[in-house]
């Protein structure tokens, strides 16, 4: 059983909150929650920027395995006390599915060590293709065809502030040209990261079973499979040597 | 379920020869495929040179996912034919185990592009730890502690001329103060390799439940397990686009 | 001073040849040896597939730091014995730069150990955006704005199957919506290897300042800068530690 | 002209303070500033954290292309206002070369995103051997025999928290066993990071010659020398694309 957290900030996207709530009643975290919940395999719950500790308490991180992290405009608004809680999870193993807008979150940014918000971005009702460049990736299972294409979504491009990914799995283009390393693979400390770019909120890209695909895939990715059971506090300090 | 071919050699070793049926004997493709068999989503079979085809026509590697390989000093005796039916498999997606001295195979040469029978080596009896630099990898699921320990093995050191790993799993220290990149990730094509050092005839390594762990652990990492049912045919040729 | 030698097939391309020679009178591998001989630091050679040994004997290539290397349709003819010697001196620590159609070449096949050939295409005047993900790389020096635009060339795209590169420089994408790893370095031996999707014969692409500016750059970076006056047998064989 | 600051804590170290100043009377900063003064292609200032800004104010950072980084014991007292200015001129362009205990300072943990004071470590007078597993790369140039032994260094070892690096170029090995991924290439931004772990500051290690070429080595190739004059502010925002 993998016990997997969707955050959502779920906080007003002025212009955009009509749009969403008109596709997601649910919210973002919602619609994701609903798809994870048909697997038999994954004990989902879901939390908001709204919640006590934002919704990222300790006690709630020490209960998951794997975290998906979509936020946006207010990405500023999250506490130190949280990107830290987070971060230190992750580095003992918990998994971390970024999505979309959360590339500018202070938990990327943290993360990777980079300026993460940093990329090229448009408004433009256009239809992306995430192209397969790893096959036989556990992340690509089920995926035929070499690549996901979504009809409407927003547009990312490079330069993307990112380090180079340890796996990249897909490079997404754009109607006006662009390109970016859209599917992204780290691991740090003991935990692994997916980045994956698909998903603004104004279309019903969590909708399509492609990337409902790859959000399933990811989640089984990252999860902590390779740890024992004392992993919790493997990495924390020092360890001097007996002498 | 997993197809698993183990495949040795089992060729007169010259004077290790009598030590290495003391130890193993079934053979070693004999002494792995036993604790693979204990797997219960395992199919095991065994093949060696003297087999037809060499043990490795397209036949038998057709309902193979992954095949582990130990090769030794007759590596020069394969046949370039079977040589490219197996690389060709992992390029289509079978994983592929290369064991100890099957660094110098025609198979993994071929497969990285690099001279991989050059590094240095001993034989002294000496203590080896693969110390695990990935942890939270699916290959070191279990082993605790931060090592594995060898009490005896063939010491092998750098340089080992192999493109860097895209995933570092072990790095192993001898008694003399050799050090070697001793789990090693790669994809290729579709496949997933994984070379890993430990296991020299005159030693029972692979009677050591931790060496058991590792190998059963990338028997589940390098299958193909991101491949849809049309995945053999998938990379044999460029692809002209519509005009 | 780095000694480059700048190989192309230099066959009759069927229906491209009238168009290419309008372009390139002097053949690719003179249009590209001119920009380079007005670099101080460089001396250049160049070589075709019609010379003795076809261009590329183990003479030629001693006196070699760096290959600059563009075939096309006539790639398997090649001799294997032309494709071992290259290799071999790449591992010795020769740079190689292989261009646009090159990627289906033996020698990068080889050094890759995949089916390198392996990509889709398309010829039908389309520009091309080459973005760089690798800023401050020594490649992209002097690359301004973020990408190279060029206003024709045909098109290749994914899946290309490469092992994933050390590190990615360059991503293309077409007017078709297609995207490519274009500009990929890798290590092999003590060699260093760019490939570079730029450059088909019916465009004047090697005309184009900025491509000339990374075919430059990509000579220093590639050139064995690393290497003590030894270095032409370091990892030929295997070593036997005194015991 | 490459402008190099060597930066060192330069705090009383405890027990270990008056024989640090018997073997570098000068300070680390000076003993490293001393050698790399031989080399006419650069420019060298020293600063310690007793200066103001702790030597490292933003208008100091301006006027260096690289920084050298020595911290240890008091590596808590950098304020987060320095190690921001430092990181950000990185993702600038700015190289950056940590050293030995610098391992544990912030400025390497946020630009790792891991826990790099993680690591194990013994005080016991042990010979250290650097292996080289990147020949050919420009960091090990005119280093012959493979690797670099240091007769006696504090002993450093794995698991070290760091993110796989991207290009790995010594592994050391100690006496007791251990071993330790001890010179790792990584970019961030547009910047380049070396971490090397040679350097206790009981023993004279930056005065063996060897050493002092992998730092200068180190210098050139971390030198921002892809980037164009406007690097100083080209990834600080996203950029919105033309609708």
């Amino acid at each position: 059983m993998v016990r997997v957290l969707v955050w959502a900030e779920d906080r007003p996207l002025k212009i955009h909150e009509a749009k969403m709530r008109q596709i997601y009643p649910e919210g973002i975290h919602g619609a994701i929650a609903e798809f994870l919940r048909r697997q038999p395999e994954c004990a989902v719950e879901t939390a908001v920027m709204g919640d006590v500790n934002q919704g990222l308490s300790e006690e709630v991180l020490s209960r998951t395995d794997v975290l998906i992290f979509w936020s946006h405009k207010h990405w500023r608004e999250l506490e130190n006390e949280q990107v830290q809680a987070v971060c230190s999870r992750v580095l003992n193993g918990m998994g971390i599915i970024l999505l979309h807008s959360a590339h500018a979150s202070k938990i990327f940014a943290a993360l990777m060590g980079t300026r993460t918000q940093c990329l090229s971005w448009r408004e433009r009702d256009e239809r992306q293709r995430h192209w397969i460049v790893c096959p036989g990736h556990p992340i690509v299972r089920g995926i035929k065809g070499g690549y996901i294409e979504i009809p409407q979504d927003e547009t990312y491009g490079e330069y993307f502030d990112i380090p180079q990914p340890e796996t990249l799995v897909f490079l997404a283009s754009a109607g006006g040209g662009e390109v970016l390393r859209s599917g992204c693979c780290y691991r740090r400390g003991q935990g692994k990261v997916f980045y994956f770019s698909a998903g603004h909120e104004t279309y019903p890209v969590y909708r399509q079973s492609q990337v409902q695909q790859v959000v399933i895939n990811a989640v089984f990715w990252v999860r902590p499979d390779g740890l024992d059971e004392s992993w919790p506090d493997r990495t924390g300090e020092c360890e001097r040597l007996p002498g």
